[in-house]
């Protein structure tokens, strides 16, 4: 796929992030008195989000839940971003493996390095997890936090997403912009609770969603706290410390925020026991939601077949639990802050 | 020692915590416009205290620290609440090894347990961190989240220090309470990053300081969501995730919070890994308190030869490293919102 990538001409298309701010302008506290959420059709998901939300904030009514309880979890990739073709912090990840190469020369016979420089990354990645682990580890540890830090900063400053030529802060939702937002408005404290790396997301999830680092719960590798050259450093270790994934993710919310979310909004099978577990407790309010990829033309349609962001049992599971499933196609008058695919 | 505490009254005092109600009639984002820490006296650390907090929430000055990166971490055990004679945690579970003993036959010769329910609870933490953790395990685990939740509301609400008979929320230090206010008032983003347990901690946290779970750091256990009865559940499992102590703290804010603190409080060697990642960063501002806990009349004296709460490599360090070394004795004219011990 590296290759396919490759031969795709870079478009010129810089433009900064712009949604986060266009929606920030409405001060926090206030529900914006006309439509808040413009880009969601008048279809049930949207009529859902309200009554849901007029439900639990409006004093006295019986599904009344205080500001301290209103926590809402968002999944990262394919419910924030999009996620196709694969998970940007594995582009990420196979960017810095060419970036690295020349310090490796064993590479060039080690798999699943060598068929990766190769351009061959299908085959690469068909290694499964432990080539992809083998990956991860070798582009995120060994270096010191802040090192980290800098490196994922630049990349998401730069790099482009292979079909749209776009950057990756620009492959967010619209829709997904306006709901958080909305939620906020709605004196909700939102969180993110991805798969995906903790440090990887917190360079640019402010910016992007308005949502700071304390508030973001991913996967992460091993610290150690050491004196290197006179300073006190974080030294990044090649060695998983936790996994926020499938049934990792009430794990990583019970750790993290320490309170169950009453609203939970995800895409795939990776996020159902998230979605479980918010709308698990029958005796108080609560909301889930899935967002189903519909729409081939103006962004990607997949499900229950796709390697990225499998949704099948957790679209069975949606009518019995009562999960929200919200179809891009038919929901959604807009995708991306620029427009579609 | 639970022989000794057993033998003392039990004092009628079961007054509520009144003085997080007092400090927090003032409102966020404002300073108070007189004394907003009447409880220290016009000593040094007083005026270092307000020195700092002046310099980086001036616009213009060139310490000036954004809002988003005030992020201020206090200790627990010893800094925010009394530690003496021993942890409060290490006193729950003691209690929660005696309500527990019926079901456990096999404790009566299996140790330390044997040798806590005769009493002799110092020869039984004799056995160190392996009798400890056995102890600690035998109380934490097994049994759901939300069932250890209300386990430790119920102690917390009635539980009485061995030395003073007040609640241990009680025990708190109101200077602290003060100051964790002050900093509030003035946009700080308060944590706690404590060696205690995060899920004990949380059960008050909030009621107490002001600090939701959501900004409590600590040590924790693993947990495995699952499905008990029909229910899905996060079952606490013997087993230790993280000990947020020594090197741990700074790996714990790196973990749960994502930025460097600017400001530190803490009181004891398992606070310095803490303290020197916070303060180590000199190219900007930053600050660094120890209590030290020098007054054997209205709270203890211990330093260097304590068991509980150890100060010594700290104390050594804190000239170099710039740490403002606070003396109870000294600099504090309140010690508990009570009065003293």
């Amino acid at each position: 796929m590296l290759s396919a990538f490759a031969a795709l001409p870079a478009l010129p298309m810089l433009l900064p992030t712009f949604a986060l701010a266009q929606l920030s302008a409405s001060p926090a506290g206030q529900t914006p008195a006309t439509n808040p959420l413009p880009s969601w059709n008048d279809t049930a998901p949207k009529k859902a989000i309200f009554d849901f939300v007029e439900r639990v904030t409006k004093q006295g009514s019986p599904d009344f839940v205080r500001e301290a309880e209103r926590i809402a979890t968002f999944d990262n990739d394919g419910t924030l971003w999009a996620e196709q073709p694969l998970y940007s912090q594995l582009l990420f990840a196979l960017d810095r493996v060419k970036v690295l190469a020349p310090q490796h020369p064993e590479w060039a016979t080690e798999e699943p390095f060598a068929l990766l420089l190769k351009g061959d990354v299908r085959a690469a990645l068909a290694g499964g997890e432990p080539a992809i682990a083998k990956i991860v580890m070798a582009t995120h540890a060994g270096m010191i936090s802040m090192e980290f830090t800098e490196i994922v900063r630049d990349w998401i400053a730069t790099a482009k997403h292979p079909v749209t030529g776009r950057l990756y802060t620009e492959m967010v939702y619209q829709p997904m912009l306006e709901l958080v937002a909305y939620l906020r408005s709605n004196n909700f404290n939102n969180f993110i609770v991805s798969g995906g790396g903790i440090d990887f997301m917190r360079q640019w999830t402010d910016r992007v969603y308005g949502i700071v680092p304390e508030k973001v719960v991913g996967s992460s590798g091993k610290t150690k706290f050491e004196m290197q050259n006179g300073k006190w450093v974080l030294m990044r270790l090649p060695e998983i410390s936790f996994i926020d994934d499938g049934p990792g993710k009430p794990v990583g919310i019970h750790e993290h925020i320490g309170l169950r979310p009453i609203a939970a909004f995800d895409n795939s099978d990776g996020d159902q026991a998230m979605l479980e577990w918010t709308t698990g407790d029958k005796s108080r309010s609560r909301f889930g939601l899935l967002v189903h990829h519909t729409d081939a033309v103006r962004e990607w349609a997949y499900d229950r077949d796709s390697k990225v962001g499998k949704l099948d049992k957790a679209l069975d599971a949606a009518p019995a639990e009562g999960w929200t499933v919200m179809s891009m196609k038919d929901d959604w008058n807009k995708i991306f802050p620029f427009g579609s695919k």
